[in-house]
């Protein structure tokens, strides 16, 4: 099949076959489509949208241009949650521990934050040591050693996405519901789950920043899931503001391990709450609880009588991190740091927070990467001091930057400030779940 | 102006200002945009279309991305005529001649042939020895010697264009009028017009195969002529069956000058047709004649007394080829080609011709080229003995295949029998000139 003539139909806007999926992929696999052709291509599908049979086509070759992971010979239920990402989203980090401390195996692969959202890979090597890059045995020794393993995507595991999603990030063709759903559940379903979470983000801090492009989302994420076997839910959950209390790589498992350790306060409830939704909601899809309410109770549960920490600590120790920090938390936190208030500049109460732009305040610092090629300084980051609906006087703090030097502070303290919105009219608290699809 | 921003905008559907337009073609020309992102933006541009602003926008930013040839010290006016390319479409060879003896410059930057189309500088490189590789100062040399001259395009003449048709050839994005307009006029602004009289293909052998496509194409041409101070017309022609007698590179020749020695067969006399009304529209757009009707005697006068034939002469002199086909054109014919009759499987009437199919095949055994690298067997061709609305019988000679051997014949003799469809009932003769815009 001629890669001129594939290109021409669906810029004309007509279905692809089966085949005509399958001759695209391995092209994009075998080198023989240059990448200008599969990026005029993936245009074209962005404008000319994809149909459910193509979806699932397309999802379908990219999952087998892989390895699909076997792990069949682990009696337990797998299920993963996987987020579209966010600002603060740290969720992974509890979920992982939580849902293997109730019986559920947890084949966990992540990736690493580009622009204003942050990675779970590389706020776990926050951790000295932690080890990401595990090979396919390591990755089922762990999951086997302790019900859950944390780790990056293998060059064997859907290569076809890796390219694609390289060629997407440079022509402005990430935001399409059907190579977003491509992308996502082509890693998902290679590795081999029973059940699916979704937390899919909506609001200023979300790649979808409308409720309805996160609904559609969602709705496909779900189906397609479904169509392959995997019993699959979705969350819509609230990206309007940071989730929780930190945004940094150290700062957001110093988080987690406070909450695992029951030293929470008010500013990390959220995460407490939608770490919980979520969880509860993989041991009810795997049979393990019969309702969402038993669910999130078996869930405090295990983290009130330390379980879940214990896990987490586990874990460490076998992925060759320092299982120290669970004891001790505040080696998380490096001592050079400055810690620089960000103040507001009049009475009132936050109405909205520029989500988005707190992100990339803190990338430019090196608390994430705009380029692939980026190093990022696990160190740096921001606490939320306050949230949507609470009231502030001026010269109150909103939140705290931690940062290296004073030009750091100078460069970005004032777009930190000007990302909260204050007005006259006290709003309602935001619902954190906004949707179950 | 990041190149993400940009492919987002029209990715969206949203118009280009003139400064975006021009960050895109420097990013083109400087070499800071990626293959991928280029084709990318071309893919979006296909399908969400340029407006006006937009397009002369392109052709400026296009034009003005390599050199403008000067030819203000030449009194005469300048006309060029450009033709969206046919199969045996050879009226260049006749209408340069013919408008220089009539007191026009013609200065006639041309292409290769590519796909089933033929191009001017092949058909002129089987004259033996002819130089199609001119430097600017060459050009300007013949074009004030003899009144025209004919060369490919120099590596400083609109350089966007040559990658972006490469480019565009290569994702099936050719066929978009604004990108067509972009790589037409830019190369023919290029050339220093007073006047420009195109010459739109429409039928089983052009580009565009409904006359309303190429009414489209037509209207936009001549507005963005005329709004860059070029008076410009469009005549739209029939390319429902291949132009005149000959199909093949010295075979169109061959007729050419045989039609500029007054010895014309019937086959001939639509290429005649179609080369008098172009080079008339010339004159009077140019101000030589008053109207289309004294400009045509003027045109046949210069045929029949031969002036146009000892121009063409001169210019083979001064391009380095063997003037002396002019006075012996049988020259051109190499005598080791075999002459394989087609003939018609059936009685009655040719009711249509597939002109894309006759010049596929031609190029098939080397008279065209399918990629750029390909080399031509300037010897072969087809010679078409019937017309639309012709009457045939079972056995009769539809047309004449000049090739190398059997094994060519062997190869396209079907293909070439099968382009004509044969019915019962005799349609009226087709209209050479459908519309002027």
């Amino acid at each position: 099949m001629n890669s001129q003539d594939l290109i021409r139909k669906k810029r004309d806007g007509a279905r692809f076959s089966v085949e005509e999926i399958n001759a695209f992929i391995s092209g994009v696999c075998d080198g023989s489509w240059a990448d200008y052709q599969i990026s005029a291509l993936i245009m074209a599908m962005f404008i000319q949208g994809l149909n459910q049979t193509e979806q699932n086509a397309l999802v379908k070759a990219m999952l087998e241009s892989g390895e699909v992971m076997d792990f069949s010979d682990i009696d337990a239920p797998k299920a993963d949650k996987h987020s579209t990402g966010g600002v603060g989203d740290k969720t992974s980090l509890i979920i992982a521990p939580l849902a293997a401390s109730l019986g559920v195996a947890v084949p966990m692969i992540s990736g690493r934050g580009l622009g204003h959202t942050g990675g779970t890979l590389d706020k776990l090597e926050s951790i000295e040591g932690f080890n990401v890059n595990l090979t396919a045995a390591q990755f089922k020794k762990t999951l086997k050693k302790c019900g859950f393993a944390l780790a990056g995507q293998t060059k064997k595991i859907v290569p076809a996405d890796r390219k694609l999603y390289a060629l997407r990030d440079a022509t402005a063709t990430i935001e399409s519901v059907p190579l977003i759903v491509a992308s996502i559940m082509s890693k998902k379903l290679a590795e081999g789950l029973d059940a699916l979470v979704l937390d899919v983000k909506t609001g200023s801090g979300a790649f979808m920043e409308n409720l309805w492009e996160s609904q559609a989302l969602a709705k496909a994420l779900v189906k397609t899931g479904n169509d392959f076997n995997v019993k699959t839910e979705a969350v819509i959950t609230d990206m309007s503001q940071p989730l929780g209390k930190f945004v940094g790589n150290a700062l957001e498992v110093y988080e987690c391990v406070k909450i695992m350790r029951g030293e929470i306060d008010e500013a990390m409830q959220t995460t407490l709450d939608l770490t919980i939704e979520l969880t509860a909601r993989m041991l009810v899809l795997t049979g393990i609880a019969k309702d969402v309410d038993d669910a999130s109770a078996m869930c405090l549960e295990k983290i009130w009588d330390g379980t879940a920490l214990e896990k987490f600590k586990q874990n460490i120790e076998l992925q060759k991190g320092n299982p120290r920090i669970c004891d001790n938390p505040e080696m998380l936190l490096d001592k050079k740091i400055k810690q620089i208030p960000i103040e507001a500049a009049e009475n009132g109460f936050i109405t909205e927070v520029d989500t988005k732009a707190v992100g990339n305040a803190i990338c430019e610092i090196g608390g994430g990467r705009f380029k692939v090629e980026d190093k990022i300084d696990y160190a740096v980051g921001f606490s939320c001091e306050k949230q949507i609906g609470d009231s502030t006087k001026k010269g109150e703090t909103l939140g705290i930057l931690y940062c290296r030097n004073q030009k750091q502070a100078d460069s970005i303290s004032g777009k930190l400030r000007n990302a909260y919105k204050i007005g006259k009219e006290k709003l309602q608290n935001l619902e954190l779940i906004k949707e179950i699809i």
